[in-house]
């Protein structure tokens, strides 16, 4: 997979993505990330890839020009599915992001200052994508956000395809909780079940504890949920505890 | 307002965090970030931070020993609010940011590998985010992301406090499209109303295409909306114009 990341701080995208997983990741030329800087098309003798916006308004708008000629260089072989990270975007997720790695080539622009010309946009862009319901300094971070969430699905680039089994987001769950040695730390004990050997039983109290981490901290992922009978008796069980307790 | 990071990677924290806007503010001492890591706290002599889950499972869970001391080093002075980022936290959004940016001290937490150790969280955490409903390689980019959309509320942070009022997220709806010059690019007019000079009209256009906008990708944001008699009766309108076309 080939990822393009369009930009005017092509050093913030660089550094992240150069460390840990996705750095050896590149290394291991398993995907290949290019941070671009915008500038470096921009017909302005000073560089300059913003101005003010029409109808008035704070902030400064990211002009089509140097965007457009960054994009036709990043498309000479081929169409690349063009991403705009904005806050106006649908709202990123573990669906779209096994989407995304699918892709062959992929270009993330990132916004800045106050937005991008919409002729630009949609003249270039396949999709427009917000990590979450919040604001933030500018699209790099969300670009990154985004290509370590896809990165990481890609074949080799985790140690084991088993590794992102378990995890939240793939089953539906939360995960229940870890516990690690020693056995007793700062006067607490690992739970009895984890050190029983029972592989059944320690199967069914995580199940159940991540049914209960999910239920109280996000009912609206049930819902979307293929439940057991056991799961939903056991879901039963813990709402009855509750109501007692009140 | 002070922030320490904790991770097994505090490089990737603080590359991101010295540029740009958050990386200004920080040389002007208006907010206080440290990457603090977890390695230099580990009582282990290869110092080791990990070990395998009680009860069995793939990857390692984060130990708790070297995470408390390293909590305690940040607590010397003062009891700061600690955030654990994982995928099992309530999801950010900006009005936690708000929230946030008003505490004197925070300590976030960036979990790796399979997890932490539960009982070093319970000991310590006050509160456990999610950036959003996907995964990702580690908790650094989601302690990026929460710090990024936190400081820039701070004052004097951006460069006028009137920068961040249009924006999505703070009034609750999605921002307008946005234009800038030249006025013909690549064949396409700045619509006629943003170079009228008729401020009234432009105001209308931009709520509208706001309302319009919102309405068509995230008709979930307008529920929660005070509108006005006049955005009503838009959303009406345009929502005929639909079922024409259909």
């Amino acid at each position: 997979m080939k990822i393009d990341i369009l930009t005017v701080f092509p050093e913030m995208c660089e550094d992240f993505l150069s460390r840990s997983i996705i750095g050896r990741a590149r290394q291991r030329r398993l995907v290949d990330i290019s941070c671009i800087d915008i500038r470096d098309f921009s017909a302005d003798k000073h560089r300059k890839t913003d101005d003010t916006p029409y109808g008035g308004g704070m902030g400064m708008v990211m002009t089509a020009q140097p965007i457009y000629d960054a994009y036709r260089a990043c498309a000479k072989d081929d169409k690349p599915y063009v991403v705009y990270m904005s806050p106006k975007g649908r709202v990123f997720n573990q669906n779209i992001a096994v989407d995304l790695s699918k892709k062959e080539h992929i270009v993330f622009l990132c916004g800045h200052y106050e937005g991008v010309d919409q002729r630009v946009l949609d003249e270039i862009c396949d999709d427009e994508i917000s990590i979450g319901d919040y604001v933030l300094t500018g699209g790099e971070i969300a670009a990154t956000v985004v290509t370590d969430a896809v990165c990481r699905l890609l074949p080799g680039v985790l140690a084991s395809e088993e590794c992102y089994v378990e995890e939240s987001h793939f089953n539906g769950l939360l995960e229940y909780p870890q516990y690690t040695h020693p056995y007793e730390w700062n006067g607490v004990k690992v739970p009895d079940v984890l050190i029983s050997g029972h592989h059944e039983k320690i199967a069914k109290w995580r199940r159940e504890k991540s049914l209960e981490i999910t239920a109280k901290r996000r009912p609206d992922m049930l819902k979307n949920l293929n439940l057991s009978k056991e799961d939903k008796q056991y879901l039963e069980k813990i709402k009855t505890q509750e109501e007692h307790k009140e």
